[in-house]
């Protein structure tokens, strides 16, 4: 393997959002410097970040002066387009590897992947027309839910069917991408593990969170989770196995449904992820500085956790509460967005407690 | 009081190193962009701020346009000359206050202050010139310290006198500079507390650090300090005191000797110190953000240890034991310093422990 990259490296990031901030920040702490790439106007990460190319996904001179200027690259989001990451790898590597990505940026790909490695996953079939949306009914059953193959995220590109649904109005919506359709699992909770992998094949991961969603975006997560002691191990196990079947390095989040019958992968994300930002105040070091270290070939840092979390997404206007939870002795995080949306992801704060109080 | 600067909201830093670059870090996460004010080259706080002023401390035209550009100003160190104080005030207020900066700039005024308050410090003497260093020496006594008044750091600006020392070569070193000859304080400990006063007036405290110096330089603090109960009360009252005397808003650092006789104060100063540093590992909220939360006049967060933490600072060649560290399991903060200088603080690390383990 490589030498660790030296302090005073630069990393670069594919997109400038919260989660890029947060992989900035945890970067400066070990003296690593950051080069952000977005097509955006003023993303969130460069107000934080050493250097940024403000340029399309297809805009080949700019990608590759980008990868020419860093010494890595990593993604803050599955859907950078493979043509972009092709022009930057001919250059640098792209750390998690390009399987990774590939893998979970296809919803039958990822599931395929899954039911391989003998991991339980949600029935589902394949939808790739109207006749084919009626044959996957009749096999998966309803109620389910149709999903996009690709470029869904926060419960986007989703469609739920029931007995009384208009298929070809629900087809026709999804504008013919191809998709797939899930049945819905019988889960008392989702919890979700965020695992890690080193350059050199070390993994360690972080206790599992339970998560809570509403509207097709998470609002909660807590650790420790109401899982059984051999489910938490169980949880871990499969992260492991995940992370080494894709060869990875970096961080990821695993999110598992709890069914009577044991843990069944919902999806996996190849990066860090919002279920795993309670590890900024929970851990000595958080999902964000687990990830640099880990594409830039440092040894993984100690995740243990050393308080209780519940960590609580702030959403749109979620920002009026920012005054109250400042006084409340939470742990806030706000993004730096200028404008305020319904559904946007402004801002999470951490409520922490002693360990084992809860 | 005025209401408290809203995200987005940008804070002027004068001086770009360590110090304003962590302050930017916790900036950040509040939402709050930095704009640093330094006249050196690629200063470690700007790879992870907004914006730049590369300026010198006497350049009005650039002094104003910052000041014109910020929302509040504050400083990482507290030999900023006065002028360009006076430049910015005139424009944008500056947290925190002038007085706690002159009091701080001055060890004449510090001291003299300090007793004015009730609070115990080392016996000391003015010492202008030759005469009344031999003067001083005869009141004060040796073993004494000899020490400027103004723009002394990290053991600069001072020198050791025993029997034996010849006092017109050591006066003359220190080239006529306004000065004060103190005692030694047979201490068998060196605590500092890091308090903070928001805008309303609100004190806390950060639990007091154990601190072991070696050639002048801060090399760890240790939480929780060996202090009985009482001396932790006292410590943590005296720096309250101190915080309301000077109508302080912002962190401030107390260092103070334990004696047989009870606290003696060494010296404050008027910005986040280097014995909080622990905080940035041991609490939810740490002294930087703390700092920001108090100059934007937000209510000041929950600064209670969850671990206790032995900080230890890299200094020079200890940089070579980052690879070694990284691995440890402890919590590295490196600080984008391109050059390693022996005696030049390059990062520091936080070892953590379990609560009440120590």
């Amino acid at each position: 393997m490589s030498d660790p990259l030296p302090t005073g490296s630069v990393i670069g990031i594919l997109g400038g959002g919260q989660l890029g901030r947060m992989l900035a920040l945890a970067a400066a702490r070990l003296g690593l410097r950051c080069h952000i790439y977005d097509p955006g106007d003023a993303p969130p990460a460069a107000q934080v970040s050493d250097a940024l190319t403000t340029a399309a996904w297809d805009d080949a001179d700019a990608l590759e002066a980008f990868a020419r200027s860093v010494d890595v690259v990593t993604y803050e989001f599955e859907n950078v387009p493979a043509e972009a990451l092709d022009r930057i790898e001919a250059i640098c590597p792209i750390r998690p590897n390009r399987t990774a990505l590939a893998t979970s940026q296809d919803r039958l790909t990822e599931k395929t992947f899954l039911q391989d490695l003998g991991l339980k996953t949600a029935p589902f079939a394949t939808v790739d027309d109207l006749a084919g949306l009626e044959s996957a009914v009749a096999e998966v059953g309803l109620p389910s839910i149709l999903k996009t193959r690709r470029f869904g995220y926060d419960g986007k590109g989703q469609a739920r069917l029931n007995e009384d649904s208009d298929l070809p109005a629900i087809w026709s919506a999804m504008t013919d991408a191809p998709s797939i359709l899930e049945g819905f699992v019988d889960f008392s909770a989702e919890v979700s593990v965020i695992g890690a992998r080193s350059l050199d094949g070390a993994v360690a991961c972080f206790d599992p969170g339970e998560n809570v969603h509403s509207d097709g975006i998470l609002r909660t997560t807590t650790v420790p989770a109401s899982l059984p002691a051999s489910l938490q191990a169980d949880a871990v196990l499969l992260a492991g196995r995940i992370l080494n079947a894709l060869d990875y390095v970096g961080v990821i989040g695993v999110e598992l449904f709890v069914t009577p019958g044991g843990l069944v992968v919902n999806e996996f994300a190849p990066r860090v992820h919002n279920s795993g930002h309670w590890t900024q105040n929970g851990c000595a070091i958080c999902q964000f500085e687990q990830h640099i270290r880990a594409i830039c070939g440092w040894p993984l840092g100690d995740g243990t956790r050393h308080s209780d979390v519940m960590m609580e997404n702030l959403i749109g206007a979620d920002m009026d509460r920012v005054p109250e939870l400042a006084a409340s002795g939470a742990a806030l995080h706000l993004y730096g967005k200028a404008e305020v949306r319904e559904g946007r992801k402004m801002g999470h704060v951490n409520h922490l407690k002693p360990l084992g109080s809860g």
